[in-house]
């Protein structure tokens, strides 16, 4: 039964994530400028584009289509893409490689990685300003994509985790926790809220119902990061295509601070803590559990 | 006269300025953590604030006072500021001073610089999308801003700029010509566009008013870096708290194409069209008018 579930959600996201890479394909840039290239580069170099799904899940909770969403479901991808080729740079993480491929600074040099990482945050907003619906919701969609991303949020976390994970006095186990789950939840969880917050608000929801969404993401996106902790160490890192940076960096992980049962158990709380959030929608709920069970059992 | 006018524009500009820093310590974070305190330290290391001044005036033109559009006039120095601030990296022009200040990584390191001008673009949106104004106009204003500012505006500048600009063939002047004027459109003409647009935009003008601005933006945006350029080489570097990086990283400029004295002509027959693109405007014209004669008075 619970096989069953898991393949069929398998089959949802294959999917979904080539509905999302024709979408993806249609508000790239067309040109041949390096930073077009190097958008298009890192934007279809892969991935799973859950945030997407998430945006189309949360318009259709509340009955709207993704037709007239289309280009916020690719502006959660542009937005994730920039983030990724940022904390690549040899200045933050310093990775070579990301999903196998090399990074795009080592692909289009330096410079040319800042700028693409600019043009696909600048560009993900016009998106979200693009899509079909009253404009009060675009409004407000921007407001939750520049929160959820910005120096309150994604950013905030990427911060403590570049410029001060170093600094913590790791004999301070308490405080230690208290930053990781900080970096936790705006490094992953802002962008997921931000992605289901958008969707549901572009079709109208109400601000009760946005809580709840948010609630959510918060522990999935928490429990996804957990799980991320776990896989970092424990599987094969050539299959990842990561070279296991955290690990090289000496950065601090749930898996260090709380050994891996305590970890796991932690997970699997948050995620039926998520599905309780979810219980009362109708439409999609069944893809949301699904989604909130795939988060840990891609792992252990 | 003439001395009447720029002394009383210089007036107005120093007023106005102390307006916008008002506004720009009231929209900017208010916490310690660094990024937070990287982006005050860039925003507020001073600056004409002209861009700002643009927003006021476009809205002022067509009858909207900027109290109903703060958060907008933030936006487009936010803006600036994250573009200086990743044109200053070590990957990029490599710059130690500006303004006579320690830049961004210089001062914050460099992944924090990143960071900031990351979440300073981020917050730029938030901003434009603050304004107390009917949201349809908002969603304007942000596809403005987002064109403007991004890969086919001012991220293609910098791009030609940083990328491109050492590899052009200086015998092939024709082409060395189209391609400086590509830049300086880009990274200067973009954003005074943008900003005059936006003001505009969100007091409701029409679109044959909005291309009327677009073309006066255009042309003191070009008579600006030309100015820019004659500027870099003759004045004196120190008093203007640049290091001439220009001219040691061997970039081509309008000097070096044209010599000073086409250069000064170009420029002035610039600032002639562009007062004819406002002739039409009864509210602010003088003001527009003088900013245009200024654009090229405090160089030659």
């Amino acid at each position: 039964m619970k096989t069953d579930k898991i393949f069929n959600l398998k089959k949802y996201l294959a999917y979904m994530s080539k509905e999302v890479n024709k979408s993806l394909k249609k508000y790239l840039p067309k040109d041949n400028s390096i930073i077009s290239q190097a958008m298009r580069y890192s934007v279809l170099a892969g991935g799973k584009r859950l945030r997407p799904v998430f945006v189309i899940l949360g318009a259709e909770i509340f009955g709207l289509s993704k037709e007239k969403i289309e280009p916020a479901v690719c502006a959660v991808e542009f937005l994730h893409t920039y983030s990724l080729i940022h904390d690549d740079l040899p200045a933050m993480d310093n990775d070579d490689l990301r999903r196998g491929k090399p990074t795009s600074h080592k692909k289009f040099g330096e410079s040319a990685a800042i700028l693409a990482g600019d043009a696909l945050l600048t560009e993900s907003f016009n998106l979200i300003a693009q899509c079909n619906v009253p404009s009060i919701r675009i409004v407000k969609a921007v407001k939750i994509f520049a929160d959820y991303s910005g120096y309150k949020g994604m950013i905030a976390g990427q911060a403590e985790d570049t410029l001060e994970a170093g600094k913590w006095n790791k004999k301070n186990i308490s405080l230690c926790k208290k930053k990781l789950e900080f970096i936790h939840i705006n490094k992953t969880s802002a962008l997921i809220k931000a992605s289901i917050k958008i969707g549901a608000v572009l079709a109208g929801a109400k601000e009760k119902d946005l809580l709840l969404l948010d609630a959510y993401a918060h522990n999935i996106g928490l429990a996804f990061q957990i799980a991320d902790d776990i896989l970092d160490v424990y599987a094969d890192k050539k299959l990842l295509g990561k070279n296991g940076s955290d690990k090289d960096n000496d950065k601090l992980t749930y898996l260090s601070l709380y050994g891996k049962e305590k970890s796991e158990k932690n997970a699997r709380n948050l995620i039926s803590e998520a599905k309780k959030n979810i219980s009362k929608f109708k439409t999609k709920r069944e893809v949301l559990e699904a989604i909130a069970d795939y988060m840990i059992e891609r792992n252990f």
